[in-house]
């Protein structure tokens, strides 16, 4: 095999992986000699080991004179675990190939220097490209100090997310629902509005899918689903609760009460919380992804604010008609003024299909 | 090459002809002798030759101990042109191979049985299935008495024909576009409902693309088209509009001044015109296809009665909100009502996504 299908295996462990390394990225790394794999890895969930580390212990002492293949360049400083360059020194690699540098200040090429200061063979470049895709969420961080947003929804095919009735059980089918939660797997964080938590009570977990559920974030302006006053599954510790000012004294306490986190954002002319403010402080936390997941206004919100990266649609083969819409609360006079996006990719997923959408 | 490369350029040429053939299929004839092409065509328009005689008359002196490919049973009966199996006999054909036979009472294998009568090898079932879906609109008007119907739309991504204002200019590129002047060509007759002659003065006609323009159908209940007291486009002969016992002796009047005809139709309990009852007349006429062009209450309307066999739906990459659906003055209390669909096939045009979806 060649430099380019070590690569390639390497960016397909990496992309196997899921959202939770953060803050680090899900790294991929392969450590072979004279053809043969000595070890493979992928970053480990928070806290963990990084691949470099992983793979290499994987190899033990015949990664001496091997060559290690990662997708982003190892890093040289002390985080949760020590350098991974220290651990490649140590290990006695001969040659690391690595496809992109980590923009990251704290590393941007300090790694590549070191390894190449204590005589190790580096190559940098190879498949740049697609690294750039599977750690999108990372370097889109990195770049801009907040979350990579991805849009999700299932709808028909004349984009209803529900009845007008408000049922929406089940639009697609088990295959679709299977890869929205691998979809949630690969984000730090999840999104809902206040009103699909009133309306469908949603835990967000991982659950049809091995995985790290993300982290719950709620968009809740005056703070309605603490007022509800009955037990819902998103009034606990470990959820996030962005409102504004409107929040009652009340609604603030019982929050409180319930153990989750409430965070105060400014709110926009018709009242609802300011998404740009909320994606700053999300990045700010640390926040690497966030998928939202609904309802439509709170999609709707997003794609006013032209505040995403990707959209995910799952659509099934059914009419709804006049139901609720998945992008709801924008419109548009001119069809020419309308965001334009573009279809990067489309799959079919039983008798569903899935088109990942970005903004043109 | 072997008969089934033949057949499937027979097949090709039948499927790349137009609807205007009515009442005949586009049929489509290969003449081959020692694995020569000597006569190739498809159906001439209405009242012309049809595509065996067309071939045949290519190929002259020569198609004397030839095979005739062709993709439906040979008529043996006068219509507006002499029977096609006396020119096959007339030319001195050795062997005709057939995809299907032609289920119309009065061809049903007696085409065929005369061939056979006269010394030519007859084959027949070779590509049946590919050719049951070329000739999908004139079986279904066999079979059913009613024309085959294809509902179409240009859609944005979330479902939207146009902005909450009505500006549907343009949603859909231009590829999406030709093609959609395509699918007119291929249609006996097309239909719009009044809002969207009121709204867009649409003149559906064939622009785009070579093609005759197919018959207009104009969906009025109450002839509001004819009140309306402006010129359009389609106020004029030659435009049939459905309506029902609420339209008024003034519009009537209108209307028959334009010289366009107008037929009476029962209504349903919501005043609109019986999808049912009008498929039957159209049906009656003659009408072997009709695409429905929209707008979204005709298609609603439709897609209730569940009186279509295609959809085709144009999605252009762009988020319009809360703009109008394309399918309109429908909806289902619970998802699992909804009419669940098949995707037939999907394709790019351009930046746009064509999908065609069938009824489960």
């Amino acid at each position: 095999m060649s430099d380019v299908q070590w690569m390639r295996e390497a960016l397909r462990v990496a992309n196997s992986g899921t959202g939770a390394t953060y803050p680090n990225p899900c790294v991929g790394a392969v450590v072979v000699k004279r053809g043969r794999v000595l070890g493979k890895a992928r970053s480990d969930v928070t806290g963990g080991a990084h691949a470099e580390v992983r793979a290499l212990a994987m190899a033990g002492r015949a990664a001496k004179g091997a060559t290690l293949y990662v997708t982003l360049e190892p890093c040289n400083h002390r985080g949760r675990t020590p350098p991974c360059v220290d651990a490649i020194l140590g290990a006695g690699v001969a040659r690391v190939v690595v496809a992109i540098e980590d923009p990251a200040p704290h590393v941007a090429g300090a790694g590549l220097r070191r390894l190449q200061d204590h005589g190790v063979t580096v190559e940098l470049g190879l498949l740049a490209e697609r690294a750039r895709e599977v750690h999108r969420h990372y370097l889109h961080h990195v770049a801009r100090g907040r979350p990579f947003v991805t849009l999700k929804c299932a709808t028909s095919i004349d984009g209803c997310i529900a009845t007008a009735s408000g049922d929406s059980k089940w639009i697609t089918g088990a295959p679709a629902r299977r890869s929205g939660h691998r979809l949630r797997a690969q984000h730090h964080a999840i999104a809902v509005g206040a009103a699909t938590v009133l309306a469908d009570d949603p835990g967000l977990d991982v659950r049809l899918v091995r995985g790290v559920s993300p982290d719950p974030v709620v968009f809740d302006p005056r703070l309605r689903v603490a007022s509800a006053g009955r037990p819902l599954q998103l009034l606990r510790p470990g959820v996030l609760y962005l409102h504004t000012e409107r929040a009652s004294k009340r609604a603030r306490a019982a929050l409180a009460k319930a153990g989750a986190e409430a965070l105060e954002l400014p709110a926009t002319a018709r009242g609802g919380v300011d998404i740009e403010a909320a994606l700053d402080r999300l990045g700010d936390r640390g926040v690497r992804s966030l998928m939202v997941e609904g309802g439509g206004r709170l999609l709707g919100a997003f794609v006013a604010a032209r505040a995403w990266q990707e959209l995910w649609m799952y659509r099934a083969p059914l009419v709804l008609g006049e139901g609720r819409p998945a992008i709801a609360g924008v419109g548009w006079t001119s069809v020419g003024d309308a965001p334009r996006l573009e279809l990067l990719r489309t799959r079919t997923l039983g008798a569903d299909q899935l088109c990942v959408y970005a903004p043109l």
